[in-house]
């Protein structure tokens, strides 16, 4: 079949999320959650769907990148793409006009992850199989053919990633049979957005309690007086037989950091996430050696820019958690390089999720993990957020607070239509309805 | 005065550089050397011109960007700005929706670039200096209160910062007296872009050799063979009494840089710029560590995002120069953390310059650095592209390989009215013209 990609349309979707602070941090006090969505068109019925999450302000210039980096995707024949990822993913990376505005950071890069996401989504559909299955079925020569080794070299190379998938081959079937039955353990982010009150936090843990949750995080660093009273309710509600994970969404500086979580210790938190820049490697390393004495660990990804980034966070022991987002760094093709650097240096993988589609499409990458790299799910957990799923026309599926392999194909990246008129920016009904 | 922002104008200026292959190296073999521009309008007839350097494709992203940045501007009052201008430049890097789509790192710190560098512009010419006079007339107090400190204050104060100020004012008239009569020493990297022929390439070594300089750059990494023989001609022509520069434009690997280097040592290069990825400190540091012992310095920054990943650079010893550029971090006001940084650890800043504008802007703030900061250039040179100087009102001059101090108020960065309709794409004469 020669499928080729005649047209590429791009959306504008947000979502009125800051009307009741869901979603709100230190950093981001108002988001509105929102993405840059691609529909990739064929010569047949197929079609690829993908997107980056963003929030609110700022999508017109991704939905903008989208469209100039369209060019590089149009007329061009998928199985072209798909036979040769890596070197498509290099050409849309570096097109030597356009890496300029990156390289590889960004809004450039953002928009190259919701074209590679789409041109995932219609791989999976070809193949009539959900991502992470595509992924477990492809030959570990396959799978490895789809990254880029570009800068990343001096840590791992090819023929070590196609090593670490083969020494997993044995036990495969058994752990997918495994997964299928059980699924993949999550943790909730939803008791603590900083513009709660006590009360709903306190409700919050309790409702994700008895959803059988035993991972929470909560949000921390406007106020040290606040963060304390916060993390003495959470754990009076959820006791210290369950996990506690702190986020400051990159407000602090180095030092300030380490002063700050010293004084949250009593509450034992298993991490502190992006306790400053998400590009300050040497300072992250710093922080995690401070706090390793009182045992919290380091954990950061959702912001970080690309593999390289990844890379250092990995060799300079900065991170004890890695958090790869499935919407910031260059779609599966460079979240997978991350996942083998990961693998090599014994870092387990904890993706970030929430926002818009980032549920949905994580869940099939540490799916691939636990299946065919990594074989275990001790350490790892996917964080999760209970909303804007009812947008999707596959939305992700809890039971006793495990995600549950998909099982439509594609990468479960498909808007509604009803959702795509109502929420397109500033045109849809539920916008024109705010804006009356 | 109570002089107010009324109008952002931001346009796309393209020049059709690739035609004959200026500006062309490793990465970059076909760049049309274009600028999102900015003109900040206000209730008088006072005005500001910013600009940032792109490539061609993208500057549509860029200007987008620039469009969604300029709420922020509007109807602010300039004075406002200026009197707590690190707070305003926090405001425009760190909007809660915005900086979702950075933070501080390709196409949104571009624009912000612009903007910022277009409010210099405009301070110089309310103030009837150009812009290192501004800052050179400036107080140690007020100079440092432009920048803001956050994410690096484990590296530098704001009173170390006052503090090296202090300590250089007893000489700063000499300086500017010498400044004024000797200018600011160039180098030229226009002999070596690597679609030049052997022969245009010793040609303009001896044309540039006529005009006084002492310091060239080549451009390398892309055939081992080619560069060999390419080196070899120009220190043939230009020997080994004057000084040669190599650049890579992020063509290799850390290794591989390695190894490439050792093969071109016999050429004694001062530097090797950009041997890899922009984002790889820790490469960086590698292969300087390797080539110290051959007495090969790495130099980067023109594509480096921030002042957080030019601290690592600095406190990793990755660099042994340093090169600012004047529109990819987020204008004057980051540029200023990047020297001060810089002089904290005695690295000497050597800017990245050519394209649109740069050199009109870096020679400005290179000069503030020798009067006020360093009080040397020794180990110091701007680079030099002799090329869309004629575009500007206000054009560098050059004098015996040296910059002269410019004389009109404001930051140099006004495009003439004829560039602009000529080169406004895709609508501008020449682009008209060229599709014909």
């Amino acid at each position: 079949m020669d499928i080729s990609i005649v047209d590429v349309e791009v959306k504008d979707i947000r979502f009125p999320t800051s009307l009741k602070a869901d979603g709100s941090d230190a950093m981001h006090t108002d988001p509105d959650y929102s993405c840059a969505y691609v529909i990739l068109k064929t010569n047949t019925d197929i079609r690829g769907y993908g997107l980056t999450f963003t929030l609110g302000r700022g999508t017109e210039i991704v939905v903008q990148a989208c469209k100039s980096l369209s060019t590089l995707v149009k007329n061009q024949k998928v199985l072209n793409i798909f036979n040769d990822f890596a070197s498509f993913w290099r050409k849309l990376t570096s097109e030597s006009q356009l890496r300029w505005i990156g390289p590889e950071k960004g809004v450039i890069h953002l928009a190259t992850a919701a074209i590679i996401n789409a041109l995932w989504d219609m791989w999976a559909r070809i193949e009539k199989k959900p991502v992470w299955k595509l992924l477990v079925d492809l030959t570990p020569e396959q799978l490895v053919s789809t990254i880029d080794f570009r800068y990343i070299t001096d840590f791992i190379t090819k023929e070590e990633a196609i090593r670490m998938l083969r020494n997993n081959e044995v036990d495969k079937k058994k752990r997918e049979k495994f997964l299928i039955e059980n699924g993949y353990p999550a943790y909730t982010t939803q008791i603590g957005w900083l513009g709660y009150s006590d009360e709903k936090v306190k409700e919050l843990c309790k409702k994700f309690l008895d959803l059988g949750f035993t991972s929470f995080k909560a949000k921390v660093g406007q106020n040290i007086k606040d963060d304390i009273q916060r993390c003495r309710l959470i754990r009076e509600t959820i006791g210290y037989e369950n996990k506690l994970m702190l986020d400051a969404n990159q407000v602090w500086d180095v030092e300030e950091a380490i002063e700050w979580m010293k004084q949250l210790k009593e509450f034992k938190p298993v991490w502190i996430e992006e306790p400053t820049s998400p590009d300050d490697i040497l300072g992250h390393a710093k922080i995690a050696d401070e706090l390793k004495s009182i045992g919290i660990a380091v954990a950061t990804g959702e912001m970080c820019a690309n593999r390289v980034m990844f890379k250092q966070l990995l060799q300079s022991k900065a991170i004890q958690f890695c958090q790869i987002d499935s919407a910031r760094i260059g779609g599966i093709n460079e979240i997978l390089a991350v996942y083998f650097m990961a693998k090599k240096i014994g870092i387990p993988v904890c993706p970030h999720a929430g926002g818009i589609g980032l549920c949905e499409m994580v869940q099939h990458l540490q799916m691939w993990d636990f299946i065919s790299l990594s074989g275990t799910t001790t350490d790892r957990v996917i964080e999760y957020v209970d909303q804007q799923h009812e947008h999707f026309e596959n939305p992700v599926q809890l039971r006793n607070a495990c995600y549950m392999p998909p099982i439509a194909p594609g990468y479960s990246t498909k808007l509604k239509n009803d959702c795509i008129s109502n929420y397109i920016y500033p045109d849809g009904t539920e916008w024109r309805r705010t804006f009356n």
